[in-house]
Order: structure tokens, then sequence, then C-alpha cells
């Protein structure tokens, strides 16, 4: 039974009420519990086995005509998908994508909404799916591709419609506008003002975090009234590909063009990407990847507006502590969850190298590296509980990496394969942990992307706060974390926070982690640094995806 | 005496929270009355002759070292100004900039939002003043240059001050993160969230309307924390340098670095804002102007955001009328006023060659034209009207284009110059119109700025609708009027105001007036089109001039 996007809205009407109250208060708040037994069993038990009927056949998905077959996804747990997908002509899909817009358009604010949430509710229905698909392309261990592919990036998704939403209640439909002229009669003139969108929106995901990083845009725009473009990495396709599917069901059971969200997929050997973002008709691009084609996009694609999420030199700095044992736990599960993939991983910790003082009395430079070594070490002594939380290195590169920069520096803690119990081929590796004095700023100011982190050695915390201006200023960086016991240097930490733009997390020693950022709570990366130039999700991250359009004629006073 | 922002905040607070209610409604609203009556009459009186004493000297404002000194103001009413200004050193200017951003950056907003009312407050009180300014670098007659360079550009400003302030405002300053951990313990984080400015802030003022243009950008900049550079253009200093020695003077008295609004002026001969708008520290450019600097802008300076009001082909349609000789007096109004140097004026007036169908009977397409040249002549024959209707011609270059223009179609109505009866050398020049057939695109598809506008015949009005749809989407518009006594062919209008993303005025007929625009209720542009990537004002022109930054640590539950 088809049902209308009114009725969606109305259904999800309540769960949208609270995201706008979440994203102001910033409490926790979610609809999509990360707690796998919230889901029904047979769900979660399921999945693996209905991943398998996925694999070595065709993905389909409704589109405009397609020009050639792409595929070839490996899951870094050591096996061929061998699933295909179709790419649509990519000129043909632009074409369909703004003949259905005005359509998406004029269906106005609640009905583009409702839609968006009901896409998200049947996503979230689908989590342990999603979190199949999310496992066998980033690699991600099982519990983390649960969460962070399916609740947590439905959460940002959410995040995104709630900001859309907001931005655009802010614009009445109608308006009279009654100017008093003296003893004459007053001018009168009643006002329309419809949300209109940018264009075509292309969205171009990574292979680490292809659902995560990505919803927020798709939602964003979708929301807005933009057609989207998925463009998934080659070697992460499906999580998207199963997103499509959904969304265009929902698209057409709320009677629009399924089109409105499209997958194009391509190959490392013939990559799209560059031909879709420089298409007039493309006006939004979002970007989630490298710094060096992030730079390209926002160089290039001056037709569009490009939010692109880079990479820096994440940062931590320790100062003091009350308990190293606490902060080396926290820092050793930081540093080793999905070894080290992710965007929010640290990679320069910075520490005197006069030692620093704690509530046991002072500690020395190396008592402190090696309380930190032993705490990973210990952490993943046990091998099934490592290779859940390591998970698997995505792509060969990032495991080359590894070999590579085991020369710049000196090894603290070498990184070591491990062999895992289900997978016997998966990419699994420990961190490297390398220390480096100050002035070897070469090694640990580039971005080393993996599970290779630096404890560098500074003169004091004033110079440890002054290398990660520096570095921050010039390279960026999503996240930063400190510890001291010092009020005054919190505060310095806190001032440095502004002045680079980077989220600070302060004195984490318990469960929650520098790499963890909650939706409707914590604003992920500032856009204020090179970094990122956008932040998930703010008002930025929306106002510009739509215009207002008014019209207005003379009228009668009320 | 001193007082602190604090107290400018308190002062305006009410105004703020009228400001606030006003965009919402769009209803019609100001605190600076448009009629200058309501000023005080010595301050209306004796404007020209403080006019006077400010030329042939310096005009000094606080600044760093200046490098050296430029002027060559010419008024359009026939004599030079005489005015020197100093050009500060731009790299020791943007130093300072940055050292004083963090100590308004941490003012807050409140703070911040208190100094820009304040600053809007003393411009409103010497509105008379600007006037004079204004009128003798624009060429704007009196009554406009007081209206337009006063009160509606305190308007303008004072609007983007209520978009920052909301987008703000919506930002809490703390929260507190409780997450649910079972039978465990909840985890919670308290958590602060500042907003950060991007960096300096360049606006690239026009000689036409250096305030209006100019106070949307300034002032949503200053508010959200970034320092700003005034850069006028070389032919209208004064009204900036006005501007700016007001606002030093709050920032002084509030306590911080008059230096945060700076002004840099050029030459035609030595222009500055390439380099001042490459300089990487400069993170977000406004700009009035050509279509193509303000294109060079967006491709070259990506390491800023830019908002560009540039130029279009201002659009009218006419299908049909109740009373031809209300329209045309409106349109004979529209296309004098200010001599067409308005981004707001209309170019291409489209009616069917087969004629239009009135109130009265049909008319022919040589009736719709002939009625139109007559309401302009008899609009203009009073010539103390007239010259204050047209006000002067800013630039030589605008006057040479009315010669250049003469042979591009059939002249309907010829343009003559004025001689104004105190300034016998004002530049005054009557419209141009011009009709030319569908087929000569060439003719009235680029922009002709100045007094120039043409009537153009089509087939029908489905054809004029597909013309004004090829033109604005290639080259963009700023204004979109029609009228149509047809309810079906109203609603196509609509459809093709949101299709080209410009804003549409139906049916004017009285006293309101397509080029006419009122902050608070209309959007000046839309952002939609090729004349302009932002809007005065929306949410879009605030959003991304600040960044969120947080922190978080371990708290206690309430």
């Amino acid at each position: 039974m088809t049902q209308s996007a009114q009725q969606m809205f109305d259904r999800h009407r309540k769960t949208l009420d609270q995201a706008v109250e979440a994203i102001s208060s910033r409490d926790f708040w979610t609809p999509y519990p990360e707690n796998m037994k919230k889901y029904p069993e047979d769900a979660v038990k399921g999945a693996p086995s209905r991943f398998e009927t996925l694999l070595n056949q065709p993905f389909t998905l409704k589109a405009v005509a397609s020009t050639r077959q792409v595929g070839g996804e490996v899951s870094p747990y050591g096996f061929d998908l061998g699933i295909t997908y179709d790419q649509p002509d990519s000129e043909a899909l632009i074409a369909a994508m703004q003949k259905a817009m005005p359509a998406w358009r004029d269906a106005g604010a609640e009905a583009r909404v409702g839609v968006c949430l009901e896409i998200l509710a049947r996503l979230n229905a689908m989590s342990p799916d999603i979190a199949q698909a999310v496992m066998h392309t980033s690699g991600q261990g099982p519990m983390m591709a649960f969460q962070a592919g399916g609740p947590h990036a439905q959460d940002r998704g959410l995040e995104a419609v709630t900001y859309a939403w907001q931005a655009m209640a802010q614009i009445p439909a109608t308006a009279k506008w009654v100017k008093p002229q003296g003893k004459h009669d007053p001018l009168v003139l009643d006002k329309r003002y419809h949300i209109v969108p940018r264009g075509v929106s292309l969205v171009v995901a990574c292979s680490t975090f292809p659902t995560w990083n990505t919803y927020p845009g798709l939602f964003a725009s979708l929301a807005t009234g933009n057609p989207v473009i998925l463009k998934p990495h080659p070697g992460a396709i499906l999580p998207l590909a199963m997103t499509a599917r959904v969304a265009q069901d929902v698209l057409e059971e709320a009677g629009f063009d399924p089109c409105l969200v499209s997958l194009v997929p391509d190959s490392v050997e013939a990559p799209m990407t560059k031909t879709l973002a420089l298409d007039p008709a493309v006006k939004l691009i979002d970007f989630t990847g490298s710094n060096a084609f992030g730079d390209w996009l926002v160089q290039n694609a001056t037709q569009a507006q490009v939010f692109a999420e880079k990479a820096g030199i994440n940062t931590v700095i320790i100062d003091s502590v009350d308990n190293l044992k606490a902060v080396t736990m926290n820092l050793a599960f930081s540093l080793s969850l999905y070894s080290g993939q992710m965007c929010t991983t640290s990679q320069a910790i910075y520490v005197p190298k006069s030692g620093i003082e704690t509530a046991e009395g002072h500690l020395s430079f190396d008592d402190v590296t090696a309380a930190l070594s032993k705490a990973i070490d210990k952490f993943l002594s046990d091998n099934d509980r490592a290779c859940a939380v390591l998970g698997a290195i995505q792509s060969p590169a990032t495991e080359a990496r590894i070999d590579e920069c085991r020369g710049l520096g000196e090894i603290l803690l070498d990184s070591e394969p491990r062999e895992h119990a289900q997978f016997p081929n998966a990419r699994i590796h420990t961190p490297l942990l390398l220390k480096v004095d100050a002035e070897q700023k070469a090694a640990y100011s580039e971005e080393r992307f993996g599970p290779i982190s630096f404890v560098v050695a500074t003169e004091d915390t004033r110079h440890s706060i002054d290398l990660a201006r520096e570095v921050i200023l010039e390279k960026g960086a999503i996240t930063l974390g400190a510890y001291t016991t010092d009020d005054t240097v919190a505060e310095q930490f806190e001032q440095l926070a502004m002045d680079v733009a980077a989220p600070l997390s302060l004195n984490m020693d318990g469960g929650v982690f520098v790499n963890q950022s909650a939706a409707f709570s914590d604003f992920h990366a500032t856009g204020g640094n090179p970094a990122a130039n956008a932040s998930l999700c703010d008002q930025a991250f929306v106002a510009s995806r739509f215009v207002v359009v008014q019209s207005r004629r003379h009228g009668q006073p009320d």
C-alpha cells in the first residue's frame, strides 16, 4: 500500500520535535538504539546469511539507462564480494533529476521531511544488514559496523534533517506587509515565500565510514529539495546501494520519482567523481576523503558549494594527570579502535620530555610512554577482543603504510599482524607507536592514516601547546585531546581549541573517547581549520542548500 | 564617557527583539524612519555645509601605519571632493586585526551585538550627513541618497545583525550530556560551546550604493566576531570612511581595538582588492560589483567564503493588465529612478507582438510601447523633479554606454541630457528605451548598466516566459516583474520565479516598485541564479561566518 508523504511526516512528527529539542539542549538523545539487543533477534542473527545471498550477483536499483557494470569490492576480512552494480549514464541521470526536482520542491518541507524520516526509520530497522555491508567493505569490527554504520549514522542523518527542518521552518509561507503612509492608506503587499533547492547534489563517500560520513549530506540535501547522487568509494559500494534502494522505495511509495536518490558507482580505473563534480548542474558537493582531493574540489568545482571533511593531525597534549593508568587505558582504546582508521583518531601525542605530574607523584617521559605501550599491549592481549576492536585494515595502502612508517621514530610499540578466528585472510594489525622529538616535525605533522601514532617529546606544556597550534593551523585537526589537573592549563587548552578551531576533549579517562562524537550534542569537526570546511551538523551545513524565492502583489489590509 | 558593550546591548535590546520578530513575521518594520522630517531640523539643514567642511583635506581614521595617501573622488554633480585618505599597510593591518580578534571573540555575542547596534544607532542619527556623502559619490538624488544611503542601509545592517544574533543564540553556552548505561551509572559530560569567527572579513563596496550594499556584510561579519576591512570603490570612499569612523569610535569606547573595522581605500591606478582577497588570513569576502570580478573572486579566492552580488538581466513580462496607464506610470518611475543604476532596475520588458488585453480592451504592441514612452516622458517633464529622481550618472563609462547602445534597437524614447538647477555640471540623462525583436538576444541579454532598457517583442506570453527563463538561467536576475489579469498565467509566473530563483513582483501598478526591496520582509536577490550567490539577508548569509568550537569533560549528573 502506498502512503502519502504527509502520512509519513505525521507518523514521525514526534521524533522530529524531539530532535529539534535535542539540537538545542544538546543533551544525550537518540531514537535509534545502539544496543543490538533492542533489535529483533531474527533480524540480528539472520544478517550474515542475508548478506551472503547478496554476494556474487548484480545488485539492482531503479535507475536511468546504465552504460556499464562496475564492482570489484573486496572484504578486508579476505574475500571478494563479487557484486556488480549498474553505472547510470551521468548526463541522462542529471537530466532526469532536474526533471524530477520541481515536483519534489513543490511538495514542500513537510512532505520532504516526512519522506526522509521514513527512509531513516527503515534504515534503522535494517541496521543488522547494513552492519554486514559496512563490516565487509570498511573492515570495521562487527560492533562498530553495527553502531557507527547503523544507528549512529542514522543519528547524523536525522540531525541533518532536523537542521534542515529548523532552517526551512523559519521561513513563513506567506506574509502581509503593511507600510503606513501617514494620512494616506497604507501600502499593502501579500507575499509568498518558497523554499527552492540549489540543484543536483553530489555526495562523495569514503571507504571507511560509507554511511556515517554520507548520511548528513544525503539527508541535508534531500530534505531541502535537492536530488542526490551518491558516489560511493569503489571499495565500499554496497552500504550505499542498500541505502539508495530504501530511499528509492520510499520516494516511489510517496509518489515521487525514485531517481531523486541515485547511485553512481565507479571504479578505481575509471573514476567518475571529477566529471560529476564539474557538471554545471551540480550545485552541492559533500565530500569525505583526502586533503588533496578535497582541496581540488574547493578550487575547481567553484559552481558548487563544497562541504569537505578531510584529514588533519589529531592531537593529544598531556600536561598532568590524576591516574595515569586510567588515562593510558582510555588512550589505548582510542588508538586501537578500528586500527586508527577513524578521521578522529589521535596521531600526535605531546608529552614534556621532563615527564609529568600525577596524583602518585612525578613520572618521567619514559614512564609515560611505557605505561601507554603497556596499556595497548594489555588491551590487545586477548586476540578475539583485539580482532573485534581493531577490525580489519580497509586498504592495502594503509597496510603498507605501517611498514613505511616504522623508520620515522623510535619504536615504542611495534605493530603486529593478528589472525582472525573466523576470517583467516583478514588484514589485521595492531597499532604502531613511535617516539619522536619535537624537531622531527616532518614525521608527525603529515597525516599517517592507519594505526600509526607518535609520542612527541617537548620542552614543556607551553611548547606542546605552541607546537599543536602551529601544526593544527597549518594541517588542521578534527579532534584535540588534552590532560591536565591544573585549571590554568585547562584554560590554556580551551583557548588553544578556540584558536585552532578544534573541539577539545579534556581529561578523558573513563568510558568516553576523544574519537567518538555524539550526534545532537557534539559538533563533529568545526569547519574552521584545514581538516574540514564544514561541521556535522550545524546551521551552516544546511542553510546554503536552498534559497528563498518570494513573490509579492498588492493586497488588502486585514 | 566610555560605556561597556553590555550597556550598549541592554540599551538596544528592545530593538533587537523587535527585529527578531520582524524577520520571522516579515511584516513592515523599521526603527530607522525614512521620513527626513523625523530627524532634527538642524541635522538635516546643516548637512550640506558640514559636508563642505570635509572637502579638500585629509579625512583621518584610527589606523596602523599608512603607506600612502589616496583620494580623487569626483561628485557626479560636477566637482572634485579633494579629500585624501590614509591607505594602511595591508600586511600590518591584517596582523593587527588577527591580534585584536581573540578579545572580540571572547567578549561574546551580546557584547558584539551591542557594539553593532550602537554603531547603527549613531549612523542613523547622522543620516543627513551620510546622505551628502552618498549623493556626491554615487550621484543619487537627495531623497534617495538619504533613504537608501541612510535608514534603508541601516535596516539592512540591522537585519544582518539580527540574523547573526539568531544564529548565535541557537548555540547553548553549555550542556550536560547524560548517556544511560543500563544498570551502570550514566556517562556524564559537561560541555561548553564557543562561537569562533572565521578570520578577517573583506567587504568590497561598489560606487552606486556604497552603504546599502556594504552594511550587510560589515555587520554580519562583525557581529559574529570577524574583523572587517572595508575596501571602498575609489569613486565612493567618503560614505564608508564616515561609517568606519563611527565604528572605530564605538569599538574604542567599548574597550576594543578600533582596528576591528578598518578602511583600506585604493585607487583605480593601484587597486588593492585582488591582493587583499587572496590573503590567506581573509576568510570571508562580501562583494558588490561586476560579474567578471565576482566570478574571479569565487574562482580564485577559494580560501574564503565569497558572498557576491553581481548583475543580471532584470526582467518584466507583460501578459495583460487592468489599467495600462497605472502600469506604465509604475514602470516609468522604476526605469527613471537613479537613471537605471540600481542593481534591481528592469532591463528587458517582454511584450507579445500581437499586443495585450486590458480592462479597456485589446491594445497593440505599439499602443503599449507608446504608453510606456509617454509615461516616462510625462513623468520627467518637470525638470526639477526629473533631476531629483534621476540623480546623476555615477561614472563617465555609464554615460558613454547610453550612446553606445543607441544602435542596438529601434529607439522608442531617446535619452536626453538635463541641466541641474544647482549643479550645472552634473551628469544627468533620461532613460533610453529601445524596441527589439526576440531574436536580437545579443542586444537585450547582456547587462547594459545605466538608463538603458529594451522592450522585447515576443510571439506570446509563453514565448516571453521561455525567453525569460533561458536568459535568467544563463545570466541571472535580481528582479522579475510580471503583469497579468489571468490567474493561470500568474501561476506560470510564480513557477518561472522558482525555476530561475528570482523574486517576483506581480502587477505592481501603485506605490511599490519592482526595484525596491524592504529589509526584514523582502529577500534581496536569492543567491540562486548567476546574478548573486547570496541573499540579503537570510540564514545562509550569516551561518558560515562563524564556527562552533566545543569542549567536553567528565561531569556529575544534576
